[in-house]
């Protein structure tokens, strides 16, 4: 084992006193020119890392950003972590990641323990984030910003997209295919902020096409594929046979297509199915799912922005980005005649 | 924003001297029973975090361990590191999580990293570790585990599947299925150790039942979804039209069945798929996907346990840890008569 250079070595070697090292490395006092390059060659030469614990004593910069996610396996909080990620690495930031497993309790202790670690800024990514979170945050003094289905209903710093105008246009097309029973399969049993705008924005594209809001087809489930073959299969079951199903998650839409296909029904053939997202899965599937195109890497990368932003005291434009959505038109959708 | 309570807020409100606070928290020098009691309750009042810093300084114990990840989208990767994160949890452990989207400067940069945050262990997820990877750690004297298919190459602690056994059963299950022109499409371009297990596994089963083998019907492409599809596209473009085709990944095997329905062939009815890993998506998929199951949560939390007993010096029972694998039966093999 080699043994670790110190900045007594690096010190020796350049012939100066340690001091003068700790100057140059922090840059915190006046060094000659030539002084300065010595040490640095030295420190190149012998490999030399600053202890990072004294430095960021002196420093006070950690260079570490906390992400907080609810569920690492989740394709959306995956593609998210992609965007974070890379803006991190452009900035010369480390990420310091908690997976909360959805846990409230979980999630304030990732804040205990970023905390802790001395991060500079938090990434919030959560489903039903309240004041408790939002409050502990702040009272750390942790610059942060949230992705979380609950960010529009407290003053923070968030980034989404339209959810209301998206769920109405993907309502409207599906109304526009010809398909009028159409089931709203939505991601949470919460009665969030999000799954409001949801709603309305389905029970908008409805009104405004003369057709009746029938509650038995609105199904409230998670954004699992277990989930969402659960209530499509409960739908079925029930007797109610849809023209269309809008599932708010691309993972739970083609849960919902294979609990159609388990009762002998063909999508889109006999029932189309369209889903939200737009992650992987959606283009790998067959069919290839119909489904609302959310800017996942875009959001992670601006909540990033936004918070090393905040780290350096930069102007923001607004508190709540909300970033552009799209319908993508695949297979699981069908023009019924 | 609330003050921070500090160490010298802890000592007042105690009526102690700020070393003896010191010594509570780092159990460092004797305190009488009533002092050290009277020393907590302050803490747990004031809701005080010791500056963790500081604390390192003394304790020269970070309680982070260090995983390094090739890409953090790859299911596979994913499964593992939910193994990695509960038994980090279980033995309180925070992680610092490097990704390096496979590439070996970013590997050797994140090594470099989690050495300066002072991580006391690494678990090592890299499909192509070789020297410089392993050298690079071992001169920082970290403790370190490595799941990888080089691992088996070297004189490292690893955790890993019996792949040679694996691949030479599920070739074995395909024949035994009646199937005698089976396509073997790799999820490496290099020439690891375990790349040449595997195709050990698929020849020695085809040789024990007098099955020659047809370079036309192997195929070496990627973990990725769109390397399966292509590699079974440019196998059909080439005019073989095999029996089966065993790709060893699930992404890559759906991208192969999506290859073969594109090219108007039915998965399992004209050509049967079988994958390697068993995740998520092979059992979300349609047709379910047939595959040799990897316990991949228990590789990250044998690997994760690893490496806590060497930080602890506690023994370990081997360097090389081979976890059982099993041939996952579904519906992309069918019996061909």
């Amino acid at each position: 084992m080699k043994k670790n250079i110190t900045i007594k070595d690096v010190a020796k070697q350049a012939g100066v006193s340690i001091s003068t090292v700790s100057r140059v490395i922090n840059d915190s006092k006046p060094v000659t020119d030539e002084v300065k390059q010595k040490v640095l060659d030295v420190i190149k030469e012998t490999g030399y890392i600053p202890n990072p614990l004294a430095r960021s004593l002196v420093t006070k910069k950690s260079q570490l950003i906390g992400v907080i996610v609810p569920e690492l396996s989740d394709s959306f909080v995956n593609e998210i972590l992609n965007g974070i990620e890379e803006v991190a690495k452009m900035y010369d930031y480390d990420i310091l990641l908690a997976n909360t497993y959805s846990s409230k309790e979980q999630e304030l202790k990732s804040i205990n323990l970023l905390r802790a670690k001395q991060v500079e800024g938090i990434v919030m990514i959560s489903w039903l984030v309240d004041e408790d979170q939002i409050n502990y945050i702040e009272n750390c003094g942790i610059p942060a910003t949230y992705i979380s289905k609950t960010a529009r209903d407290y003053d923070i710093y968030s980034v989404s997209t339209s959810n209301e105008e998206a769920t109405y246009d993907m309502t409207k097309y599906l109304i526009d295919q010809g398909h009028e029973k159409i089931a709203f399969v939505m991601t949470s049993k919460d009665d969030t902020c999000l799954e409001r705008e949801r709603f309305s924005g389905y029970s908008n594209a409805l009104k405004e096409h003369n057709i009746e809001i029938d509650t038995n087809l609105v199904k409230r489930g998670g954004t699992t594929y277990e989930t969402g073959y659960t209530c499509m299969k409960e739908l079925l079951d029930e007797g109610v046979v849809p023209h269309a199903a809008f599932v708010t998650g691309d993972e739970a839409a083609i849960g919902a297509i294979n609990a159609i296909c388990d009762a002998g029904y063909r999508v889109p053939e006999d029932i189309s199915v369209a889903g939200f997202n737009d992650v992987k899965l959606a283009k790998i599937y067959r069919p290839k799912l119909t489904t609302v195109f959310q800017p996942l890497y875009d959001m992670g990368a601006v909540a990033m922005r936004m918070v090393i932003k905040m780290i350096n005291n930069e102007p923001l434009e607004s508190k709540k980005i909300e970033l552009p959505y799209q319908i993508v038109e695949r297979e699981s959708v069908k023009l019924r005649k």
